[in-house]
């Protein structure tokens, strides 16, 4: 493989050379997928067996590149490609490495592998800064269900009563630590290091680039998460023998409001609102509904907008209800705020973009990332690529070769653009 | 108990003798309520050891009301009054004494005990055709998921492989008659004797008459029932990911068609239409709903309005899938056509009403009854009693003693217009 970045190198070359690095990635990615604890399909949470096998395989491809690799104290593979100078601060490039059950071969590794690529695309060539490549063990929450332990464990943010949670088995966060080994060989990594900024690759997991027509996007912020229960109380009765006028049906008031939730976000610019989840009761098809629980899942970047938003579905469930002689009650389950991605880092993105020729079209992840948790303590930065489809967690998840070339000459001309003047 | 009909007995003194055999009613309706096949609450299905206890009680006050009592063939108990001559044909009063689970102490008992009060109130009089009293043996469909065992046995339209049916415990109903040891004293009863018709008291099960402020109604006819059940697809996807423009929700769009089947029940006069179970997939906060299942429940006295609306509401969800990219199909479960109490019956018990100075309101029964499968072998009429607050199914269920009252005056009346000229 050819590197990217010396001087003479002419536009055609560069494009040539990231398109092989492209294709390398998505065939490493897809050689990736086949380490799963299931047998068929791709499914590797938290300190799986399978990891030991996706860590050996991106090892050797780091290596190659040029890094020192270990496997830190909460199984995050993380390689360093040292800096021009001893003591130079560190950038640092990564995603995650485990799935959701019956998972896409991308999301999260499609991170990795790019910022391996980045790496080994320079050749060799030093940077006035180190680059540290992560693969984070754990982001999905599907293990223990809490999500984003590797990035709070690298940032040695991991809250003590998180290492005594418990899997299905029975096994904690801190025995599943110790059966997997983690951390033997940490002590090659250079943590002294001033980390001056984070970047991550992921596929959208959603459809609106695919519907732009575009490759790839700045993301701005990670949008804000209120989730909520609603839960609407009237009388089970006989659905032959009362009247309607005389009704107290719980599932029409539900159904009214899932109504206003649709008819709100699409009245808000930015807003998505959804109810995902229904149960009615007694849920027979002769008796009027009694009660009827939706849930509510409310996401902006603007936590105002969110709230008030909210806010106002709530309200409209009290209206609902006691138009209806109804009772409704709700409980917030999650008050998330937004957290916008660094100025500085997208304002160098932005010219990367710009100097590959490829429009910097900014949106907001409404899924949750690491870059939530990194953004707390550095710069944070991502770059979504086109999901083809919109298709996410799912098997038939893919991602385009001409999208994660134009990904690599977007992170090649960051990675120099990410000179002096612009660094913090 | 004295009598009510004896010529020269003053309009006071009829009240008084109704209004104490009507707490009597009460009183042996809850203390049949005592025979239960749980520990505690009311619980009596077909055929169970309870059942035992319960035909006892009442074959007692049947027999001191001067009738031949007996358990027939399916469980049914039959008590025969005599008429003036032999070879008089019989009218039919009955319900049924099978319950739902933790029931009321009035719904089918109720209808029992009235009959057999008003054979009482006869004081041995003889009418000029003889009264069969009936409490069946089922009618819920609880023990086999069956309804109306009972009355399909009392009129030897059993089919032969009901008798096979299976009940939880996989005991089969022929069976549960040999068991119960039903049919043993049947030959005292007359079978021979022409039925004329058949008229059953029953409280309402519903709101009206408690809304209306009326003690007892004329049921005109029982509705028809549609039942179907309809589903709609669209695409399940991350619901943050996924702007609100490029959804296909289907829990969106099942809220707004459960609101036409509301609207449109409003609309039209004596329409009931329900969703009472809705199942939304995958079911979880953060997803939008790739499938949507609801049920539909449409009844209506008349069937070219009940067809209508059903086929007016599928068209609907035809309409709204289109409309949001959904696909919808639709599986009918029940097309009842609605039964018509009968005209002549109708009418002798309007005069019946006048005669004792009550509103003959006339009314719709939305719930089904035996008549349903009676009246297609004989004149069948219902009258229905008030349920206070509209409760039915239900421990709480109840029934006042003023409109048990009225109910035995109407019933005696009833019992002395049927003399020659209506008779069939």
């Amino acid at each position: 493989m050819r590197g990217v970045m010396h001087t003479g190198t002419s536009m055609a070359d560069v494009q040539t050379v990231c398109f092989e690095a492209a294709e390398q990635v998505i065939e490493r990615c897809r050689s990736v997928a086949l380490f799963s604890e299931t047998p068929a399909g791709t499914t590797r949470t938290f300190l799986c067996q399978a990891m030991h096998e996706c860590h050996a395989f991106l090892r050797s491809w780091m290596e190659d590149a040029g890094m020192k690799v270990a496997v830190d104290r909460v199984g995050n593979l993380r390689g360093l490609y040292p800096g021009k100078t001893t003591g130079a601060p560190t950038f640092v490039l990564g995603s995650h490495l485990d799935s959701v059950p019956d998972a896409g071969a991308f999301d999260g590794v499609l991170g990795v592998a790019i910022a391996i690529s980045l790496v080994q695309l320079l050749e060799g060539r030093r940077l006035p800064y180190a680059l540290e490549i992560v693969g984070f063990s754990e982001e999905e929450g599907v293990r223990f269900g809490i999500p984003f332990i590797g990035s709070r464990g690298w940032l040695r943010q991991l809250p003590a009563d998180l290492l005594q949670a418990k899997d299905k088995a029975g096994i904690s966060v801190a025995e599943a630590i110790q059966r997997f080994g983690a951390g033997a060989g940490e002590h090659v990594l250079n943590e002294s290091s001033r980390r001056i900024g984070f970047l991550e690759f992921h596929i959208e997991q959603g459809p609106v680039l695919d519907n732009l027509g575009l490759p790839v996007a700045l993301v701005t912020a990670i949008a804000g998460q209120t989730r909520a229960s609603v839960t609407f109380r009237g009388k089970a009765n006989h659905a032959g023998t009362t009247p309607m006028h005389l009704r107290k049906d719980a599932a029409a008031g539900v159904a009214e409001w899932i109504g206003e939730v649709e008819q709100l976000a699409h009245s808000v610019e930015g807003l998505v609102a959804t109810v995902g989840a229904v149960e009615v009761l007694p849920g027979a098809s002769n008796v009027i509904a009694g009660e009827a629980t939706a849930s509510l899942d409310v996401r902006h970047p603007d936590d105002q907008v969110r709230n008030m938003a909210a806010q106002k579905l709530l309200s409209r469930a009290e209206e609902i209800a006691a138009a209806r002689s109804l009772t409704v009650e709700h409980s917030i389950r999650m008050n998330q705020p937004a957290v916008p991605m660094d100025g500085c880092l997208l304002s160098t993105l932005e010219k990367a973009f710009a100097g590959v020729g490829v429009e910097p079209h900014r949106m907001v992840s409404g899924a949750g990332h690491d870059a939530i948790i990194i953004a707390e303590h550095m710069p944070a930065a991502m770059i979504f690529l086109r999901s083809p489809a919109g298709i996410s967690h799912h098997p038939a998840e893919t991602v385009r070769a001409e999208d994660v070339e134009i990904a690599l000459r977007v992170g090649s001309a960051f990675l120099d653009q990410l000179l002096a003047p612009e660094l913090r």
